[in-house]
Order: structure tokens, then C-alpha cells, then sequence
């Protein structure tokens, strides 16, 4: 059986028609023309899924959309500038099938559990490391949507409650999101080349504009006690998070997708290192959390959402 | 149809024969007299079971018990001194009956949840705040055990990654149980004590050893300063490790049990205002999380166990 999956951004919007396991078999997209209707926006996916649906056995639309989405609404999108707006009747409407919504990170994530980096796990937790901190918790292969389909707000998690935590875009202090995300990793290493002249980050990044969540990691690379430091700061936060999950959740799989992850292993290594004595009955434990990164970049949205129109399906 | 509950604890084991809307009809229990083995603590507990089920059609076992278990081994439990223990496997064989054995505050989290402070609802996550912070999450019906049975160490979430924050018995600094638990509280409140000579605090505990979870509270409602600061940062921190679990599972209900929940509206109506504006969203949501105490006091244990085996069983 087939599925259209649709990763609507503020940029862009992405379809794809997917098979059963997750394979693309055609993908297309078209500029999300912002600020437009709703409506506006609709028509343009109903378009792509008509052209992709064209004479084939489709089964169901699955969207991932940023926002709070609860059942077919769209809650609250900031990113879109929509307010419980009934997605889901609305473009069955114009496709005449049936249509799943579900928050983007938390599409992406099932995608990513399904048939990503945690293919074959019990459960996964997405850890996105971009401009915020992003998560999406899959168990026993459902999204946790919560009680109002806002569940898994992990960037909203404070780890450091204390005064001087770094301010957060959601009004706090202290969240994981302040100091994990790569924005964080780009303030801490601005400031680490302010303070330290001699550093190699003033000739990585010769003005402040040019540090990127590269930076400090190329600098420790070369040897350059300062970026090492920025290094290890940031992966001591992240692992001060990444440990609440696993002793929250214990997940088979956290996987940590997004800018930052590009590292690999070089970030992966000693962010383990630095998990293990903080999970809580390390000790005494047979089994552990995988940590890896993911393996469907941008496509995690689409196929993502095919699968959850798949699991509606079934 | 009927099923037997068991919790088994480090001082007593506890066992109720159960209907399946979680109504005890009859309840028994022995000391569980430590130390000694697993073979004879589950000899004393087939002994229960096998007086509660005489002349009964009882469908199956459940069993409360500290400690990680996994599927039916008992991994480590601190409490008992037990490693790796097949207690599912032993125990059915004493009784012939269905056994399922599950963490016990897990267990307890699924009688509230069902039968509890949270029937009803579709989810609900229950913190037990007592000489620790214990946790047990609900989602659909189903306890979250996690990839390894370990899952729901909510005590165990670092709030405050800082230098200085207070030490935790898992060995770590800033959990949520070294800030929110009774013996949180009772630290708090006998600094308090010492700072402030002046204060109520020493009235009502003449000596060190007099201080209670109730000091501080008893001391703010006669009006005192140093008791009234003493609730006001407690009920700050407790309130940051709540708002994190909304943000992260957005529950139905939140249930506090354990001897500080016994403060009632005077812990709920300050908890409640000050975890609002903590909520991510909080501004758009239409459905919130109730946060509540628990309504089973300490037979949520048996009744949660019964109803684990009635899971089981469907």
C-alpha cells in the first residue's frame, strides 16, 4: 500500500508518496509563500498530493505541521501564523482521503523510530540540536502526543534552575534548549573568543558573524584549549539532558539529529562517556540506551508522515 | 472477576483480594522480615495469596515490588538485597496462578490512575514525594517501563546543574528529589531554623530532631517569615520538576502523594500558580494538566497490583 507524506514548513513545503517501509517512490515540493491563508496553504498541499495520488492506490495523507496539533486542528502554529484551524477535514475536502496532522519534530521522530536510526526499537527518543531544542518520543511505535497533542517539549525542560541561567526564546531560564541548542553552542564559543584573543576561534571566525556551531569543534580539532572548552561545556549540558530523558523515558534509542549532530562521533564519543555515570542505576543495568545520530535528514518529515497516515491506516 | 494485589515492601508485604473496578474485598499481610531470601519472602507471599484465593475463581497475581524489574525478574532491588530473582517464574509456581510483577511505584501509579486521583483520565503521571521523589507514568492504561524496566526515575531529572546544588543519594547534584522530597524539605527547614533564631520554626521544633515535613508549613500559617521562605522555595522547586513532566508527557492529571501531598490545598493552590506560567504554550492551551494528591493513600500498592494482573489478563 501506498501514503503521501507532507513535511509543511515555514519555507517549504515537501510531499512524497512512500511505500509500506518507508521507501520513497516520488517526492516533490513548492515554496510555503508565506504569510498567506491557511486555505492559501492547503490548496498548494492538495495540489502536490492530487498530482502524486494520480492514478495510483493511495491510502491516507499524513502531515507534520509545526505547531500544537491536537487530533485535526492546528492548535497554535507560530511558525505559520494559524489558530485552530481544522487541517485535517479542510484538505481531506479538497483530496478525498483520509488526512492524520501531527507536530513536525514529533512526525519526524516516528519516522526516525520506525525506520531511521531506531529501526527495529522497542522505543526512540529525537533529540533535534538546531536553532532550538526540538524532541519527539516514540514508544512501542506511537507518538507522544499527551493529553493536548503538546507532549515532548524536551528544549523546554529546565536543567539549570539557578539566577544568571541563560534566558530561553520561551521566556525562562536555564531550559535545555538555552544551553544545548546550537544557538547556545554560538553564544558560548562568541563569548569563549571574546575572552580568550589568543584562541584559534579569532582565526576560524575573524568576526564575531562568522562563528557557526562549527567553530569550536574545529578549534578543539586543532588543539586550541578554548574551543576544547566550549566543547566540553556544551557536551556536559547536553548529556545533563539527554540523561533526564533516559531516566525519564529509558528508550532503547535516543537519536540526536540537526546541525550540531553533523559531528558525529566526534560529539557522540564523550557525550556517552559523560551519560553513563548519570543514569540512574548505571551500575546495576543490563541493557542500555543507544545513542547515536539519525539517518534521514530531511527527509525524517516526510517519510515520517507517511507512516503516520500507515498506522491510522492500519 | 477477581484478582490478588501484593505490595511488597522492605518492612511489610501487603496483599488484597481485588474486583475488577479495583474495590478490595479482603486484605491480609505479614511482616517481611529482612533479612533473609527471596525463596522465603515469596514463600510468605504464595501463603497470602493462597488464603486469599481459597475456594475463589481469582484470575491472577500482581505484584508491587522495589526495585528495576524486568519482565519477571527482579534485576536489583537495594530494599530486598535481591539480584536477578525469577520471581514471576517462582511465585507462579507456589500459587498456579498468572503472575506479573511490575516496580512498585509503578504499580501504585497505575491504581491511581486507573481507579485513583486519575480515573478516568488518558493519562496521568504520579510523584511520590517521601524520603525520595518516586515517580510512576500512565499513558493509555499502561504503565512506561521503558526498554529496560527502569523508566520513570522522575526523581532522578537534574533541575539544577550548577555548582552547590545539594547533593542526591543516586550521587549526583541538583536532582529533583534532592530539591522536592520530604527530606528536602526537613534539610530546609532546619537551616532555616538555625538562620533565623527568631523564627516560629524554633517554637514549634525545640531541638533539630523535631523538625517534620510539616515545620515549615505549620510555621508560614501562624504567619513566621524564615517558615513562610522555607515553603516558598520548596513549592518553587517542586514546582519546576512538575512543569518539566507537563512539558514533557503533558499528562491528564499529575498526583502527588507521599507525606507532603498531605498539605492538601496548601501545598496545590501556590504549586498550581507558580507551574502555570511554566508551561510551554501555556498562553494558547485549551486543556491543562490537573495536578492534584493522590485519593488511594497506601493501599494504592495492592490495588494497583491487582489491577496490573487484570491488564495482564485482558
Amino acid at each position: 500500500m501506498l501514503y503521501l507524506g507532507v513535511d509543511l514548513g515555514g519555507t517549504n513545503i515537501k510531499a512524497a508518496l512512500v511505500d509500506e517501509n518507508g521507501e520513497i517512490l516520488q517526492e516533490t515540493g513548492t515554496p510555503t509563500n508565506l504569510p498567506r491563508s491557511a486555505e492559501a496553504v492547503c490548496d498548494d498541499i492538495a495540489v502536490l498530493c492530487n498530482q502524486l495520488t494520480a492514478g495510483r492506490d493511495v491510502a491516507g495523507i499524513g502531515v507534520g505541521c509545526p505547531g500544537t496539533v491536537d487530533g485535526g486542528t492546528v492548535l497554535y502554529s507560530n511558525n505559520l501564523d494559524w489558530h485552530n484551524f481544522e487541517m485535517c477535514s479542510y484538505l481531506k475536502a479538497k483530496t478525498n482521503l483520509p488526512v492524520v496532522v501531527g507536530n513536525d519534530a514529533n512526525v519526524a521522530a516516528l519516522g526516525e523510530a520506525l525506520v531511521g536510526c531506531a529501526k527495529g526499537a522497542q522505543s526512540a527518543v529525537v533529540v533535534t540540536l538546531g536553532t532550538g531544542v526540538g524532541g519527539g518520543v516514540v514508544l512501542d511505535g506511537k507518538i507522544l502526543t499527551g493529553y493536548t497533542g503538546a507532549a515532548s517539549e524536551l528544549g523546554h525542560m529546565v536543567i539549570q534552575d539557578m539566577p544568571g541561567a541563560p534566558r530561553c526564546t520561551c521566556g525562562r531560564s536555564g531550559c535545555f534548549e538555552s544551553l544545548a541548542s546550537a544557538t547556545a553552542l554560538i553564544r558560548m564559543t562568541k563569548e569563549a573568543r571574546r575572552t580568550h584573543p589568543e584562541s584559534v576561534l579569532n582565526t576560524l571566525a575573524p568576526a564575531e558573524e562568522d562563528v557557526t556551531g562549527r567553530t569550536a569543534f574545529d578549534a578543539a580539532a586543532q588543539g586550541d584549549a578554548a574551543g576544547r572548552e566550549v566543547v566540553d561545556t556544551y557536551t556536559h549540558y547536553l548529556a545533563v539532558g539527554v540523561a533526564n530523558i533516559i531516566n525519564i523515558f529509558f528508550p532503547e534509542v535516543v537519536g540526536l539529529s540537526g546541525g550540531v549532530a553533523n559531528q558525529g562521533e566526534k560529539l557522540l564519543e564523550p557525550l556517552r562517556a559523560a551519560v553513563e555515570p548519570m543514569i540512574f542505576g548505571h551500575e546495576f543495568a543490563k541493557k542500555h540506551t543507544r545513542i547515536t545520530t539519525c539517518t534521514l535528514g530531511y527527509r525524517a518529515g516526510v517519510i515520517g508522515a507517511a507512516l503516520l497516515a500507515k498506522s491510522q491506516a492500519d
